[in-house]
């Protein structure tokens, strides 16, 4: 019978075979959500059970997802699906990293944004301010301005010229909350934030000041400041290249699992060598057989 | 008393004056026609004599746009307003240019398009088929996506998915109307088609196989097979880098007009000299004084 951090014997086997192992040298893991813990809504085998062990030694966790349409209050119904019990500050979606990200460097600033519900609740929990006229903005802040269908969203209609002017007239600061160009959708590929960043950048001669999420390091150093450690005593957890870039721009260790939608072939072709390499989250707790 | 071509000896005067004079030497003119036959809705003084002139000259005109939203049939109505009489055949417009080189390049190709009611019945009326299923799609064709306040099309706001889907997933080549980023209104600035070229851009990771408008050379092309005559005996008339850049690399003679939105200096800054700069229209076909 196999044996699982943190049973009795599997943490020592773990420290015997390897003192770096991720699961004895890290206080704190960062996982990516999608790929990791779930394929679309379909759970990972046993994710639930290596988050729920991982707690039970002692460890400190967070999830972390490029998603720039949905608030963590609109997460926390994803992760009950999942069972994975979490509450809001377990999770650092770019929606709520950017927000955090732009009230760091100037709280209360005037923000238009360009985006879904979700990032308009996010940008107002961190006490900025949301203006309509773009000509009275500070900041611009983009994620996807399209629906799950791939039609631009009806509220959304006048928005990128809302934050072309913002940029051309008004000399707003230019945030994007992700650089996903498309995603997976049931009749074709949708569109990702990276249309609206395509579309200002071609028209303006310039990219956004920063980009927020993976593999951005502006999204790690927020997930880190919730978990309250330093970068090199944590892994983060990923399955695409993406979060293996991320981690090792920020010195943590990086752990691949296979669960997700790149291959560690894929991986290691575009030159990325994780630290440690699992079929899915319950292996990287395996000790044994 | 000013003397100006064709009258009794103005001709003579020009000759003498230059023997490679523009209205010497050229057979055909492609004007440009905003900031050389008018600013907006206001004309350009003395622009409609001046082409009145040349036609009594013996010379043939056309009148090019980068305009990706509007058919010949739309723009009828602003010459008219204009006071310079026109058929359709001399008008080329960006949206009838891009359906000639498509209808060249594979006669009754399926087309998607992002754009305009104007640039729809252009492709029409060159004979291509237009599809709703971007799977189905041999060519995509973009323009402006935007209304003239700004806003999305309504009847736009999926086919930057479409077009994404039709040239992803199906394969399809990807032509764009006109590369113009913004234009001013009312309000503040206003995306032009560069907007949607950015976007599908971004996302595909490659730019469009063809871009038609100015300072492409596709639209001279076919500008000139309108005129029937060949570049080196034709000029190109506008107020713009663009209307300079497109008529040099077609070697046509380029003919700089201080009336537009560009200063001669502003030109010259950009390492683009003309043949020839006059004030306006009127002052080409001026002989004396």
């Amino acid at each position: 019978m196999a044996l699982y951090y943190p049973d009795d014997g599997a943490l020592d086997a773990l420290r015997e075979r390897d003192p770096n192992h991720p699961v004895v040298r890290c206080k704190g893991f960062i996982f990516d959500v999608d790929g990791v813990l779930c394929r679309g809504e379909d759970p990972i085998p046993r994710a639930p059970e290596a988050i729920e062990r991982l707690r039970r030694g002692g460890k400190r966790v967070v999830f972390l997802s490029n998603n720039s349409t949905k608030s963590r209050q609109d997460y926390l119904a994803k992760f009950q699906r999942l069972g994975i019990p979490v509450i809001e500050d377990d999770l650092v979606l770019a929606t709520y990293a950017t927000a955090q990200y732009v009230a760091r460097e100037r709280p209360r600033a005037k923000v238009y944004m360009v985006g879904a519900p979700g990032l308009r609740r996010e940008l107002e929990l961190a006490g900025l301010e949301l203006v309509e006229d773009p000509f009275a903005a500070e900041y611009v802040v983009v994620g996807s301005a399209f629906d799950g269908t791939g039609r631009i969203r009806e509220d959304n209609a006048h928005r990128i010229t809302g934050a072309l002017r913002a940029l051309y007239h008004a000399g707003a600061k230019f945030i994007a909350t992700n650089p996903d160009k498309i995603f997976p959708a049931k009749d074709g590929v949708i569109p990702g934030t990276g249309a609206v960043i395509g579309a200002l950048s071609y028209m303006l001669d310039r990219g956004p000041d920063a980009i927020i999420g993976k593999p951005s390091t502006h999204i790690v150093e927020i997930a880190l400041a919730r978990l309250g450690l330093p970068a090199g005593e944590c892994a983060f957890v990923g399955d695409m290249d993406t979060d293996m870039l991320a981690g090792k721009r920020m010195g943590m260790t990086t752990v691949f699992v296979r669960s997700g939608a790149m291959t560690e072939e894929k991986l290691r072709s575009l030159g990325i060598e994780p630290d440690y390499v699992f079929d899915s989250v319950i292996e990287m707790l395996k000790a044994e057989g």
